[in-house]
């Protein structure tokens, strides 16, 4: 009945870079990486909703799934979240039975799960059986309270914030990975071939630039296209070292509204969104 | 004898910015300021100099005060650092008697100190009584070991760098102030007024840029020409706030050569030359 479709889709947790929050904020204190790009193969999720009984006043979803609470607890709800009906009916929403050619592996969310490319991962509900369609802003398990959400303005680091100045996280930030060389290499020759991605939520890339001197000088990378909408783009250069001695290698990715990365972290109580340079 | 001339001088400790360094460096822990920008009065260096007898192979001079050891031990040296003549022969260099169009305060060096503008503070000896040019390098107190000198290439934090491996300070580096407002400033309009200095060494400042969201945007501020070469240069602009919230306001100077003050530390043991942003 559905077009099956693949596409290589970048998918990242929202409390990425977590552990360099100070004062630290609770959750898995994620450090580098936590996000992907798989190709994922199923049908569109607008597809689905354009076939199923979406009325005017429909503004979200409401994702399930078959997993259990996390404490295992039977009695108590597992993560549940949605998105807003605009985002869902983008014709790149997967629901996902195939990662990569082949089955989706168990851990991923087998046998159906759905990705939300460019929003944070907790959107791409696995082990996906169920879709509501919400005429209010879903209230499943981690769309309330705090979870997902920043405040609405920049806060102290380490300040209180009135649960009602917090907003949902929707698209994620401008951020790019070096994925060679990886910390901690000892190199003897005076160039070096880098590389690694760069992503911004619902937007592309425009520019990769990076620096070994502490952000006093850059070098614009090599950039791709990105394969497909919302798949990662992938970048490379050369560094050539002025001199022997200690380097650290920092990019900065820029997205196309000229936006980019920051160099510090936009302090927030659950340790979100950390995309600095 | 000699032209009697007054100049605005910038002068600025090799340690200011110290206390930020990761491991820590010894010595005073300089935060942020240790620097100056006053009017001098006095003649110049070169025309003393030159009036004495340089010969061919004089490449450095050493300053020496009446000042006695910091430990107060009379058996012990007291600073007595210098520069190579191509710097000393500069016309900016002042011999001065006069401060801010009065007469030196003790504590600055009272009757006579040497005014070296944009090297490390330490050159400009207070308490002038002698100068020797020399066909070496001057080996005076702080001239020698690890003194005012850093590795000749970059090193890891906490790393221990042979003594062989270390280059006398010269030029300072790119850098700017924020003079108003202070840290911890509560405001309750949209717009704010701020000011502060810029610096560079023997250049030129060029560019001094503000930002409000950790460098994602930047707001180019109105940058006055320096007095007189080697005086700091002034700049001011309006901040328009987005929205309520916690702002940190960072600036960064671009000199003449476009080289800008860095994001991080360059660390080095003995905790000099943080320009950071």
């Amino acid at each position: 009945k559905f077009e099956v479709v693949t596409k290589a889709l970048q998918l990242e947790c929202g409390g990425n870079g977590r552990a360099f929050f100070s004062p630290p904020a609770s959750g898995n204190q994620w450090t580098y990486g936590a996000v992907s790009c798989s190709e994922w193969t199923g049908v569109r999720l607008s597809d689905v909703l354009k076939a199923s009984n979406i009325k005017e006043n429909s503004i979200y979803t409401g994702h399930y799934g078959t997993d259990i609470h996390l404490s295992g607890n039977k009695n108590k709800e597992a993560i549940s979240r949605g998105i807003p009906i605009k985002k869902a009916l983008d014709e790149n929403n997967i629901i996902a039975f195939g990662m990569n050619r082949k089955n989706i592996p168990q851990i991923h969310g087998a046998p159906l799960r759905l990705v939300c490319p460019g929003w944070p991962g907790s959107t791409s509900q696995k082990w996906l059986n169920k879709i509501k369609v919400l005429k209010h802003i879903h209230n499943g398990t981690k769309m309330t309270g705090k979870s997902y959400k920043v405040p609405k303005y920049p806060t102290p680091p380490g300040n209180k914030v009135d649960i009602s100045d917090f907003k949902i996280i929707e698209s994620m930030p401008v951020k790019s990975l070096i994925t060679y060389p990886q910390t901690g290499l000892t190199h003897s020759s005076q160039k070096l071939k880098i590389n690694g991605h760069a992503w911004a939520g619902d937007k592309y890339i425009k520019k990769v630039e990076i620096t070994i001197d502490y952000g006093v000088t850059w070098l614009e990378a090599n950039l791709y296209k990105p394969v497909n909408k919302y798949a990662w783009q992938n970048w490379h250069t050369e560094i050539v070292f002025p001199s022997k001695g200690y380097f650290e290698i920092w990019s900065k990715a820029t997205d196309e509204d000229n936006i980019s990365q920051p160099y510090d972290i936009n302090w927030n109580p659950k340790g979100y969104l950390n995309n600095s340079v």
